[in-house]
This record gives structure tokens, C-alpha cells and sequence, in this order.
């Protein structure tokens, strides 16, 4: 099996409490990308600039990354300077230059048809739109938004909802977009907009699937799995993306979409997000072997499983 | 086996988005009591007014609890009145009014002393280490503080801590007394400190429990128990207290105190807490079932485990 991933490719500067770091490969589909890259075969749809190099494309290639839905065009990539302070969940942007990213008009190359998983990473949700009715083939359709779509584009993103089958968003933008403070109140009312199951992720508390009743085979309570306490956030930045790169990439890898293998995903998606947080930029998800992917996966289950 | 509980019995005047109460029921022993009663025998020493009725007595001995250990003294009861906003974790006091708790010396009944368990619900640091050394036959120990004392009286929480086998606080207070915003890095800090254990309770997130090295049998990784996502908070009040009863309560009904008893242990305290806040005061925590407690316990197994 394999997923197409469309969404952005960046440079990113990055200053946290442990460092700082200049213009490092970032974007939400790299990060995407390379955490589903251990579990399935992925294919990205972005685009960049004359500034993105062999050696950038390299590491997402050098994980079996298919690159030729990248877009190569005059000028410079998507650019993001941030900052964190103590609390690691909130980032403070520096600045922000769309440059090439500004023109996307994604195009799903005929080569990447087949695929039956697809991954709306945050771009403006009228694209997210287009993508997803290009590709009628596929069997799940996962997706991401932010709070300025919320806000400012709310009824392209009411036509996105309806056609996605998983959306995940965090804390948030599930209250922003459902007008309700009560997560679990807030979910069902997202659900009732389009999605089938919706992922809420709560930052270092993990995250909880909620189910749309009658989907999925195996029952309708929602699923929450943890995050592991970790000692040192050194950047948070691409932990969603990394999460939803873990959740989409295992069940692109099962023969299956049910209720136990959500569940599973879910693990993987906090288990991937786990490990991006540990280094700056892509350096943990460069280099992760699939034993370290499932010993953490066991630890997980020890630090929530009674037995 | 029995435990015995030392804290508050109070009045409390509550406002939250669903309503408000007057001059309700509550305190920390109160919380606790109730919730324990569920487990074990539960004895409890506290101060009252001459505003204390039998009534209010009536709500814990119908529940099984000895109250024999309750002081009555001239004046009025300990009375407390806050508010809480949408976000159900911050409470915003409006008025404390100490009244006897202020002199309250708190003095185990003879009839208590054959009690194995102990726990010091949130009073004065030098009256919990009174009252730990006091009862030198107790097999173990658990207790709470909160930020005042963590503020002004660190050379007897000091002490106090000491002398508890287990802590509960919440992330706030962790992080507080560690003087560290990294959470696993506060805990172990605080272990550091005295406790054999330490619960960390994250509000709607659940609770974590973190392990001193070489403490209980069966492993020293932490454990984390899901809170149940729920509708509505009705009122918050006593959750804290309600979940240690629970964790308490539960571990006292048992013959061995190991790593499994406190992790379903912690299952309990975030069963007990999540029931605490569905009804105001102390109304959800009179009439329960064990068989509604073994149901929800069920509900938070299925909410986190995989299989």
C-alpha cells in the first residue's frame, strides 16, 4: 500500500530553551513523510524553490520518499522562523515567507493514482478540496487545518470536512471549530461536519480518537493514547505532523480500516511524535530504525496497560 | 483494613457554568471519605462549628464512615466559597473564612490506632508530620499539599515529605516544588525529596504515577490512567480529594501494596474523580454503586488498551 502526503515543504530557523538551528528542512510534509516512511510507501506532493538542494531532497529519498510530485519552481521555499520558550506547545512566530509555497497548485502526478491513502497536510482548504476530488480512488482520506482556515476560510474548509475520513487536529482548534470548550461535546460536533473518526491531540498528554457512530468496525467509544513523558522537548516543531505521519502510514500498512488498527495507530502516531521532538529539525526521524519504533510502541503500552 | 483520613470538613458556596450551591457539604476529608468508603473502612479525624449538623454527619456515617474522630469546637465550620469559569481547572476563590480550622490540632482517636493506612489530606506541613509520627504502626502514607505551603512553609513540607510513601499533587504544584518545568524531571526531583511515589494529576488528562528506584515490586516505569473525556463539569470541587480516596481506598482493600495494586489503584482515583465532578458537592458520592464504579472502570480500560 502506499500514501500520497500533499502539503508543504519549508526551511525552518528554530530557537528553543536547548538551541537554536538556520534554516533547516522542515515543512509539514517532510516531517509527514518520513515518519510514515517506516511503516509504508509514500509519495509527496509539494512544491519548492531554487534554494531546495540534491541534499534536502536526499533525505527524504534516502528514506524511499518518492519526490516526484515536487514542484520545482523560480524563487525561494516556504520559509518559517519560531521560537519556544518554556512552554514548548506554544510557538512564537518570528516570521513567515510563503514565497514559491504562495502559488501552490498541487497536481497529483498520474503515476501516484494508485494509491489508495491520501494525506491533506495544512495548506488552504479550497486546494485540499481539489486534491482530494482528483484522487476518487482512494479508501482513506486523512486530514489537517489550522486556526487561521478556521477563522478566515470557513466555508472552504465546511466543503473539506466532507470529504475526509480522519481529521486530526489538537486542543484548540477542535474547541475553535466546534464554538464549544467541552472536548468531548466539541468532538461530536466536529464530527457531525464530515469526518468519520477525529483525532484531538493534547501535546504532552497524548491524544484521543473519537468515533462517528456506526463507522468502523469494532465499536464507537473513543481511544485515548499516551504521550510518553519525556525529559527533554528540545523541538516540538513537526510533532503533529510527525503523529499524523505514525497514525496514517500504519494504516496505509494494514489490509484493513478498522476500530483495533486505529487504535494501533494512534500508539504509532504518539510514538513517531515522541521521537521528533527529541532533536531539532528531521535529525530523529532520519535515523530511527524500526526496533527502536517498536520498543518504544511496548513502553507505551506498559505506561498505560494494567496487565 | 482500614484508613484513617486527616483534613478539612468545610462548607462551600460553589458557582460554575451549571449552577450554584450554598453552604454545601465538602472539605477535603469529606471528598476523600466518601469516595474511600467504597473500598475500606474509613475513619476520619477532622474539626467542625456548632453549624455542623447531624445531618451533615448523617452523609458520612450513612456511608459507613466512623466519625468518631471529628472535633466539635465553639464557632463556625471551616467555609470556603469560589467560582469556576469555563475552564474548570482554575478556581477562583472568593471568600475563606478558617473559623475553628484555624486551632485545629488534630488528635487520633485510640480506636483509630490499629488502622494500617493513613492519609494527610491538605493541612498545615507541621500538623501532618504530627500526625504521621503519631501513628508510627501505619503500613503506609500517603498525603497531599498545595502551593501555599509549598510557598511559605518549605522546611516543614520538607519534613513532611519525609515521612509520606506516596504524594499527590497536581502539575502546577510538580512543578512548583521542583522548581522544573519538565514534568519527569519534577517528579523524579520530588521523589528525591522523600516519597516512594509520587501522582501527578493532570486534570482532564488523567494522572501519572512516577516510581522512586528500587520501590514496589514489578518495575519502576510510570503509569499513566486516563480521565474519562466527559460532557460536563459540573462542578470540580473534590475531584482532587475524591480521586485519593479511591487510589487510597483501593489500596488499603488490599493485602500487598506492589506496583500492580497502584496502577489499578490509579484506575480507581481517576474513576472516583470523574464521578466527583458530575453533580455538585458531594451529591454524585453518596449513592453510588460498586457496580457503577466496576463499570467505568471498565469504560477507562476500554478507553486506553489496546486489546
Amino acid at each position: 500500500m502506499s500514501i500520497v502526503v500533499v502539503g508543504s515543504v519549508a526551511f525552518d530557523s528554530l530557537k528553543t530553551p536547548f538551541g537554536k538551528r538556520d534554516k533547516i528542512l522542515g515543512g509539514a510534509a517532510t516531517h509527514f513523510s518520513l515518519a510514515a516512511s517506516y511503516f509504508t510507501d509514500v509519495r509527496v506532493v509539494a512544491i519548492v524553490g531554487e534554494d531546495f538542494t540534491a541534499e534536502e531532497e536526499a533525505v527524504m529519498t534516502r528514506r524511499g520518499v518518492d519526490t516526484r510530485g515536487i514542484q520545482h519552481a523560480k524563487g525561494k521555499t516556504f520559509f518559517w522562523a519560531g521560537e519556544y520558550g518554556d512552554n514548548v506547545n506554544e510557538a512564537k512566530t518570528l516570521d513567515t515567507q510563503l514565497n514559491v509555497f504562495e502559488k501552490f497548485d498541487p497536481q497529483i502526478p498520474a503515476d501516484y493514482m494508485d494509491s489508495e491513502y491520501l494525506f491533506l497536510a495544512n495548506i488552504h482548504p479550497a486546494l485540499q478540496v481539489k486534491v482530494r476530488d482528483s484522487m476518487p480512488g482512494v479508501k482513506l482520506v486523512g486530514g489537517d487545518t489550522m486556526n487561521l482556515w478556521i477563522n478566515i476560510e470557513r466555508e472552504n474548509l465546511g466543503e473539506m470536512l466532507k470529504r475526509v475520513d480522519v481529521l486530526l487536529i489538537n486542543d484548540g482548534e477542535a474547541k475553535m471549530l466546534s464554538g464549544d470548550g467541552s472536548l468531548p461535546r466539541a468532538a461530536r460536533k466536529v464530527l457531525e461536519l464530515g469526518p468519520k473518526a477525529l483525532v484531538i491531540k493534547h501535546g504532552e498528554y497524548g491524544a484521543t480518537i473519537f468515533f462517528r457512530d456506526g463507522e468502523f468496525a469494532g465499536g464507537h467509544h473513543p481511544f485515548r493514547a499516551p504521550a510518553l513523558p519525556l525529559d527533554e522537548v528540545r523541538d516540538p516543531t513537526g510533532a503533529g505532523d510527525s503523529f499524523a505521519g505514525g497514525f496514517m502510514g500504519y494504516i496505509a500498512s494494514q489490509g484493513e480500516i478498522t476500530r483495533r488498527v486505529l487504535k494501533h495507530a494512534m500508539f504509532y502516531g504518539t510514538v513517531m511524535g515522541s521521537f521528533a521532538v527529541e532533536r531539532f529539525g528531521t535529525e530523529r526521524m532520519q535515523g530511527l530504525t524500526r526496533e527502536e519504533i517498536d520498543e518504544r510502541f511496548n513502553m507505551f503500552r506498559e505506561l498505560t496497560h494494567l496487565d
